[in-house]
């Protein structure tokens, strides 16, 4: 390999460096304390996987899986999310505990980068699952969870959009009947946020007024107090109606929870094409120009795995949450202790008692130090045991 | 896929389950926080490689590679273990700090496995490199470090067993000369540990009986306290000599670091076929039948890199530090809440003032726990708001 290329990475991949490895790992650890006081347990699963087992499950599209055959010619993935690997663990080996179970998990997933767009092709998430309960209690618990590990990072400003992928469907399902293609045609602007092409689609589309009014009002349901009474104002729909009977369980819940002021309802939120079962949710922090966290009842994917239990929980990007904290060097204290040959074991001495308080010290031979090592300079104090002296 | 394999991983992946997550997590942390206090900085680095760069420099054999194509058609590799990726970053992002530098880590390593023999394909080692500095200060500092930070796990029996590259070389070039066939040969059943074998050879090869004699006196050249002046009798080679000099050098700076109970030498000692170039050790605990730990100078690393650093360091492997310590049950108290429709916020209220206290606690919704669930007998205490008693 020529020489310039030495020293590159893999598209997308990337070292964490001393400094940005410190903050994560205090935020990953705050996150971990509180999602473990709420009593999840935490596990991991391996980096590779079955694509016919797991990789199949997973909610992340094949163009976005590493993929490698292993020696007897299976095809494996690299796992791209944690909740598939989770489920299949849950209707396994913890299926005899009796549901419900609750689980978490903290480490790097996979999604292959097609161009180089800046975008990481390995990042970290910490997460939780609910598994095997059907109730708003639970949907409550995950999204006053999420709200709480957030503020326990040290993250101030934050805001959790909620929406329910049943409002959504029933509408599109009660105006557009068995014209699944057209449903998913509008569904598929609403998950991509492509509202201009939502509202030209629907000038071209053969309907009432009416109803392209009503599709026209679904854009706006979102943000204001009143979104959830607006919503069931404009369908006599049962589906929708449920829907809105959970979303107005879960705001009173959430209002129990204390967590209120963080969360806002969006009737037309689509975080996904089809994993999603019910209520779902989206993460957001200031200056932060990409998604922070999301989340959602997912109750098609533990039947992947011969289980009926239905799930919720969410998913936290830790780059990106290290990114909105934005934290200032840390306030440890760095100590350099420099000796020679006749002086070892008084550098040692030295060296010792400061980490026995707590200090993180190198113990350095000042006789090895590069002519233009920059070594002094990188730390708050520097003791010269040679000199007697320290500074 | 077949029902049956449903639940199947890949040859040598699994899962790790919240006990044993746990252990390894506390044995992590403590680890971790000995070798930050002496001055070692954590960093990372990503998973996948190019093959062409890490994959090539790394000390692992190209067999045990997991490999694959990204979509510009280059070969990635899994990351086989640390010490490369992190050889890369000194040379590069870190270099302008200067020499010495001492840095850390703590991940997932990956090893393909040719056929099911209960070894795990990914697993993660803890440990340190100290690039930068040619010394026998660094070498103990190393050996001293991985003692105090196997203890601070709470290992209390084990074994660092420590050889040097340079002797055996030495007299294995003493006694063959240019046919470094025969050299390699020899050096080979030592790094295979096989003695009988070794022995066999030596009945075949054509040499002096003086010859034939030391080379079997370089079997027993370890485990007991005069071994270092025996290997120095039994030749006047330099290179030998200037070996057993950086290894007496270095048994005194152990004594001062009050380390050396927990050591030993043995002049046959082969940790890899070409990667040590210096001291190197091993690490053992009873009743654990494979390697623990080890680590040694490795001075022709960062060249493929275009640095001339030396370096030495350590890598332990955490899964099996784990199995060595076999912890007891945490002492965590495990709570669970449970309330009704008409108790969420009183159960709410019991969890958080139990939550504030530092308790794990879960909070469920009586009516929607599994008729089969086994969820209350997996907890210390269960508080029943809904009946107002506690148990």
């Amino acid at each position: 390999m020529a020489n310039r290329l030495m020293f590159e990475k893999p598209l997308g991949m990337r070292d964490t460096l001393p400094f940005f490895y410190n903050q994560k790992r205090k935020a990953r650890q705050a996150l971990s304390q509180t999602i473990e006081s709420w009593g999840y347990q935490f596990l991991d699963t391996p980096m590779l996987e079955y694509l016919d087992t797991v990789g199949e499950a997973s909610a992340i599209d094949e163009t976005q899986l590493f993929k490698l055959l292993d020696q007897q010619g299976h095809t494996l993935v690299l796992r791209p999310d944690l909740t598939a690997p989770i489920a299949r663990v849950a209707a396994s080996q913890l299926k005899e505990q009796g549901y419900p179970v609750r689980l978490s998990y903290d480490g790097p997933v996979f999604r292959a980068q097609q161009i180089e767009g800046g975008k990481p092709a390995q990042f970290e998430q910490v997460g939780v699952e609910y598994i095997g309960e059907n109730s708003i209690y639970a949907d409550a618990e995950v999204i006053a969870l999420q709200v709480e590990s957030l503020k326990a990072s040290g993250l101030e400003q934050f805001q959790l959009t909620i929406g329910h992928i049943g409002y959504v469907r029933g509408l599109l399902t009660e105006i557009f009947g068995d014209d699944e293609e057209t449903s998913e045609m509008f569904l598929r602007y609403l998950f991509r946020k492509n509202y201009v092409g939502f509202r030209k689609a629907l000038q071209e589309v053969d309907l009432s007024e009416t109803d392209k009014k009503r599709l026209t009002q679904l854009l706006s349901l979102r943000g204001e107090e009143n979104v959830l009474s607006k919503a069931e104002d404009i369908t006599t729909n049962g589906a929708c109606h449920q829907a809105i009977g959970e979303l107005k369980q879960l705001r009173d819940l959430l209002e129990v929870y204390g967590v209120s002021q963080y969360v806002s309802f969006d009737l037309n939120l689509i975080s996904h094409m089809h994993y999603y079962t019910g209520i779902l949710f989206e993460g957001y922090a200031p200056h932060l120009g990409s998604l922070l966290c999301n989340g959602g009842r997912y109750d098609q994917l533990l039947p992947s795995f011969q289980s009926n239990a239905s799930a919720t929980g969410f998913a936290i990007r830790l780059d990106r949450l290290v990114e909105a904290l934005s934290q200032e060097e840390d306030g440890e204290e760095h100590v350099l202790v420099l000796y020679n040959d006749d002086s070892f074991q008084k550098g040692l001495q030295k060296a010792q008692s400061a980490r026995a308080n707590g200090q993180q010290v190198a113990l350095q031979h000042k006789g090895h130090l590069e002519e233009n090592s920059q070594m002094e300079a990188r730390y708050t104090w520097v003791y010269d045991v040679t000199t007697g002296g320290g500074e």
